[in-house]
């Protein structure tokens, strides 16, 4: 598919949606990104690089000149253009805005003026409002009549003298009114606002909540200045949720088109955390050289408990994780979520409890070593469930993403606490 | 909030949007719902009913007699009365379908007949379709003329004489467009057509990719016979992640108001698998008991190099899941981020491996054994990445889905491979 024959790739690309255009840059390996885009330049338009991943948007943006990138911004709505600079570096990032129309920079310069990840960021400021006052067929004239409006838009927003928004009207109630019906008898009252500073997952949230569309972004005075389409949304939801699986696993921002060495930092600052951890647990084996070297079965028998216990602690992790990410654990259910948790944590105990401490009875004829095999699992399961909800919980008050950090602190209280209730036990009852 | 007085809690619910009042369920306990529920009857509307978690819409529902749920089947859009009705025992479902009208009924059963987690459950059968020799004027006027129309949607359908859909319209377009123009110069023939079995999670990608607002749900034979709209498909891209986490750690389905006993008995399969598992790696450990007898220290060192390995295993396959999850992987790149994960694999596990390896040299001043745990951990972290990619892509291969069981191999291979690496090098190198 590649390489020389740029007429051949040309053509075979040619009756591609913009979208998979995209994601044939994404296939393709590193090296060749470049040149395909050479290969089709004029195929790409700008519904192509919004379409991008930002990895590999940034590699083709950088190798363009400042006035080129001005050119495609020029042509993207205000949040695409935004997600295209908002990466470059500094220097790039004022090369590219000095080539822009005063009009475009001044949009631009504003939405990047936001907090990253705020709805400020998302907006767009093309949108349609209009006063209260028009009737459904004025509207319909004036959307006639102003072509610079823009051509995709899914309701329309009213607004007072003061800018305002009064309420919303789907498109389709518009259609489906005679002439003479004023907007105010049309639109919505009940609306949903968006600040303009509100975190983009609460945003992602309320879309998802009310059944959104599109919705009025308003400044600190209350006024509208943007609107936020649910197409925006979509990616939005995907990448937190996504965040969350990675975040879990220490992967970082896991994208696969991230450059190697960020993946391999991401990555390793997250392992030398847990090596941290490992050398806690296994500090706490330290404790017990004495009785292993006199039954070293335990050595072998004591990660069931800890392995154990950690599975047990990630299933109740995960679960609070969503709970939080998604508003369904709030203040008012978080005892219950906790009760909850510890009888689930008190059924699975005892029924691995048993199943394991019968099979080590019955495998090593040794009751005692059953008793106490069995006894630390309760205890490691109750660890496991209570970390498992406590620590995101905890992290979550304190303003700290429980997806980041909360699985070492669970880790380490399952590992810890599998190895010192099980050797410890075993030393207790004088089993070694 | 609750209890007796439930003339206040009608008056402190009243103002609220459906979808809190639906959330306001999920937060108070279990056995206040159903009072909750007749305190506040004639605010149930069906928008309430629409919004509420499926576990508490199967109690307050199967509480209620066939002919009320029925009744509120038939208010509902056909999606929405699929998702009410598709969890109730056949036994009730059978009897709310009785109590429909003959349209309904065909409409739900129609929609019960496609494979759950389908296009065709997901699908409305209320659109708008008109014919391509239309103008713009004639279908204003339709629109206005048929009260049957539904009142809310964002795309008009054109299809051909036989009922195939050969574009889209926006509202947006046609409301910016004269009277006479007709609908084949306004329509756009781009368009994303979704067949009535496609499974729901390939729908959102579609949906995420293009960017849609609606699209046209079509039959074997090509025909429209339903659409989706993009607000469904934001419940589906969140429960869809949800699921990937969820799986990933083997909680179930997880939902926080799932009755106790399926959360205990989806999370006890998983760990009695997982035991399984541990109590393999520990016969790992098993075959070297006399070692350890010799040298205690190796029982208190194994834990860091299995643990670890497993860390790095989840990185990789937390990766790899969401990438097959979204489409990122496919076949032409597979060996393309097989060795990107090997790559980072031996980067981290170099890392790693001088870092614990210089670290235990030091500590117990015995350099072999630093050799050994250091060499152990680059072994380790290889398998790690391997099984990491390896075991999801070939899940995925035999449609198996990668979310749900590579955990458990991957965590097999990494604490099998780290303990016997360890304790393998310890004895051929006679340390012990």
């Amino acid at each position: 598919l590649d390489e020389e024959d740029s007429d051949r790739v040309y053509e075979l690309v040619e009756p591609l949606h913009p979208a998979d255009i995209a994601d044939l840059f994404e296939l393709v390996n590193e090296d060749e990104r470049l040149q395909l885009a050479r290969s089709i330049r004029d195929l790409m338009g700008v519904e192509v690089i919004a379409e991008l991943n930002d990895w590999v948007r940034e590699l083709l943006i950088e190798a363009l000149p400042a006035d080129v990138v001005a050119e495609i911004a020029e042509q993207l709505d205000t949040d695409d253009a935004v997600a295209m600079i908002e990466d470059l570096d500094r220097e790039d990032q004022q090369a590219v805005l000095a080539e822009l129309d005063p009009e475009d920079r001044a949009a631009i310069e504003a939405a990047l003026s936001y907090p990253e990840e705020s709805a400020g960021r998302l907006m767009s400021r093309e949108f349609v409002a209009v006063p209260e006052t028009m009737t459904v067929g004025d509207l319909i004239d004036f959307l006639r009549e102003h072509r610079e409006l823009p051509t995709e838009f899914w309701e329309v927003f009213i607004v007072d003298a003061m800018h305002r928004p009064v309420g919303t009207c789907a498109l389709s109630w518009i259609l489906r009114c005679p002439r003479n019906i004023p907007l105010y008898d049309v639109m919505s009252r009940d609306q949903t606002l968006i600040p303009v500073d509100m975190d983009q997952e609460e945003v992602a949230l309320r879309f998802q909540k009310y059944a959104l569309i599109s919705a009025a972004v308003t400044d600190s005075a209350g006024r509208l200045i943007g609107q936020i389409t649910v197409d925006d949304i979509v990616h939005i939801i995907q990448e937190e949720a996504s965040e969350d699986i990675l975040r879990l696993s220490g992967a970082g921002d896991g994208d696969i088109n991230e450059p190697i060495l960020i993946t391999v930092r991401a990555r390793l600052t997250w392992l030398c955390v847990n090596l941290a951890t490992a050398i806690l647990a296994s500090s706490v084996v330290g404790l017990f050289q004495g009785a292993i070297t006199r039954f070293a079965l335990l050595a072998v028998l004591m990660p069931i408990v800890s392995g154990m216990g950690g599975n047990a602690g990630t299933q109740t992790l995960a679960v609070v994780v969503r709970a939080i990410a998604t508003n369904q654990l709030t203040d008012s259910n978080t005892v219950r979520m906790i009760l909850r948790e510890l009888r689930i944590a008190t059924a699975n105990g005892a029924a691995l409890g048993l199943l394991i401490g019968g099979g080590t009875t019955l495998l090593f004829s040794n009751p005692l070593l059953g008793a106490v095999i069995g006894a630390a699992m309760v205890i490691n399961n109750l660890v496991a469930g209570l970390a498992g909800i406590l620590v995101p919980v905890t992290l979550d008050r304190f303003r700290i993403d429980p997806a980041v950090s909360s699985a070492v602190f669970v880790t380490t209280a399952t590992d810890t606490m599998g190895f010192f209730s099980f050797l410890g036990l075993a030393v207790l009852t004088g089993l070694a």
